[in-house]
């Protein structure tokens, strides 16, 4: 197949480039170095430096002689796009390309505006990129659980059944997310759905949870190829963080009262869920919604976990809460649904405490170059 | 109050700036001409030529001793809006700003972009410029009925409470909308939900239905004061469309099956709601939204409303079922709440047969100025 990549150069979308190629298949990255762009103007530079993307692909064809072709390309371009479209002919596109750091979205009205037209001109220019020069093209988009907020009733893969006064119907779930980051996905959403149903679009949602972890079966051939790992508070998830707060000797630094619950996911897994979904296409006008994660943990849970790893290990790992810089719940209910993948043949890396060791040791290698000022939150919601 | 009106020289957006500014209100029209350029560019012009907003305010000072201060700026540029609420400080500000018609958003890449980059930007400079300099202000933002779609169970008025394995929450009302343009202002809630949410704006949405009638109290001191009235198939309403071709001797002509039913009302009811809002401005951190809207009918019972007064008229109405040029359910469930503005204080003006003979004689006197080749839809939902 022929697979095209948009924010092909990013923590997920580079080992996504380097699984399916590895696969077989046709593929090209592309990326507009946006959150490269946004670590240098936020001093978010990751742990391991990367290469770029060109030169990522020319190593990886040297280690495993299988090719990646690059774009250096703004997908919020329609130009740009489309001649790409022309170029490449895709089966399937799998789109990354959104500026991806709930922080940065909220600190004014510069990041804000800048996240609101990156994520939705792309989604908006790769519709009709595949109207226009793909109509039989999947689909495959990176939404968030973060679209769903934290309701009080369970969270159900895309959409809910409705009785409403004796009457019933069936809706995309309503959604409620905690940033304007998150809410560009939801507004993603919305608008892949009308389009898919006037203009029989495939696609799939996947909404993923914050995911984790460095090893692939691709970037554990050679260290220039690990994904960019960021512990900052920009982009760094919250796993991330945590452990190399750990190596690093400062405090896990829990956001409030920690309660706050999600879904997780090992980055192996999601390089399953995205191949799992590419691999079975939906049919010409289905939106095909899936809750991409393994298993829910609360913050407290998170810290407590690999502290208990950390302490194993000799680390003497702290937790200490601090004043939450977001506007979220800190203690709800949270039960979300996610068995498509599952039953799809997804094969979960669940979080044991070997998964956490194994990280713990690739950051204690690197542990000269952390920078923990990088760490603790410098963008509150409410400012 | 000082009042800031944002797409102040259109159907809805003049006759609200008249209309405040003879209550004493301190008002300011603000507009791009955006509607104006598509107008000439699709060849839709409105029945009655329009003095540009420039040269109305000045008839309507010179008619009534009210002033209305102009402004020629768009919207969807952050420092031109900025610069306004910089010299202007609005009390309230009434968001009409949007490209309003779902068959130009329909057209092809080019329209669709224009529709979405216009409608988004305005709304999304429209919470920062508020949140930035005027933050009490009041945002009176005009949705639409058609947000909501034609879904299977009773439309609550922008939000319901959903049980669901034995919880319960209250979420936005599910949105499904039927073109582009619907599809923006469906982000638009979103997106305000949000900020209201995080920032604490005051926030009214109103959801209003499609609108028909030309004539108000200010309209009616001057015919140059008249709002601008299309019957074409880019901006005319059904209602409007419907009227002129009663005069013009050529067929109503109905969308398929015509049951399509929508909730309806009368400009002088859609002054009276954006007044209500107004002058009961929400809390912040509140986002009130109501259904704006006084009947609902089917389109063939418009149709044969519209027939049965043009005959009483010796008109001799035909009336004709035509392919639907849109994607929509043409015999649905609709019940549709309106109870909000009505307990605010609402006095509805119906479609009686004298309404419908007062807008017919308006359209007669002009009837050599009608061309029946504007009428007939130009653009298809599946092109």
């Amino acid at each position: 197949m022929k697979i095209m990549i948009l924010g092909g150069d990013g923590y997920l979308g580079w080992p996504t480039a380097m699984a399916f190629a590895s696969k077989g298949h046709e593929v090209i990255a592309v990326d507009n170095y946006l959150r490269r762009n946004i670590a240098l103007e936020t001093s978010s530079e990751p742990l391991i430096p990367c290469p770029n993307l060109i030169e990522r692909a020319d190593i990886f064809q040297a280690v495993s002689n299988y090719k990646i072709k690059t774009a250096i390309a703004d997908c919020a371009d329609y130009l740009q796009l489309t001649n790409l479209f022309r170029d490449f002919h895709p089966d399937a596109v799998i789109h990354y390309a959104e500026q991806p750091s709930a922080p940065y979205s909220m600190i004014d009205f510069q990041t804000a505006q800048k996240t609101f037209s990156n994520n939705l001109n792309a989604t908006f220019n790769l519709i009709w990129a595949v109207k226009e020069f793909a109509p039989e093209c999947h689909i495959v988009k990176l939404g968030t659980m973060g679209e769903y907020g934290t309701p009080d009733i369970d969270i159900e893969e895309g959409w809910i059944d409705i009785e409403h006064n004796g009457r019933k119907d069936t809706f995309l779930y309503p959604r409620q997310a905690g940033s304007l980051y998150h809410t560009t996905k939801v507004l993603d959403t919305d608008l892949l759905w009308f389009y898919v149903r006037t203009y029989g679009l495939r696609v799939t949602d996947l909404m993923q949870g914050p995911v984790y972890g460095l090893s692939t079966a691709e970037s554990d051939l050679d260290t220039r190829l690990l994904p960019n790992f960021h512990y900052d508070d920009i982009f760094g998830t919250v796993v991330n963080r945590f452990l190399v707060q750990a190596v690093a000797g400062v405090p896990l630094t829990v956001y409030g009262k920690g309660g706050q619950t999600r879904g997780y996911l090992n980055l192996k897994d999601t390089l399953q869920c995205v191949e799992l979904a590419v691999d079975s296409p939906v049919k010409k006008g289905e939106l095909r919604i899936l809750n991409q994660f393994t298993e829910q943990f609360s913050v407290n849970h998170l810290a407590e976990k690999v502290q208990a790893v950390g302490n194993k290990m000799g680390l003497k790992v702290k937790i200490e809460a601090i004043e939450n810089p977001r506007k979220e719940k800190e203690d709800h209910y949270y039960n979300a649904k996610h068995h498509g993948l599952m039953e799809m043949g997804l094969k979960p890396h669940y979080m044991t405490d070997e998964v956490v060791t194994k990280m713990l040791e690739e950051i204690i290698i690197r542990k000269d170059q952390i920078d923990p000022k990088k760490i603790m939150p410098r963008v509150k919601w409410n400012n």
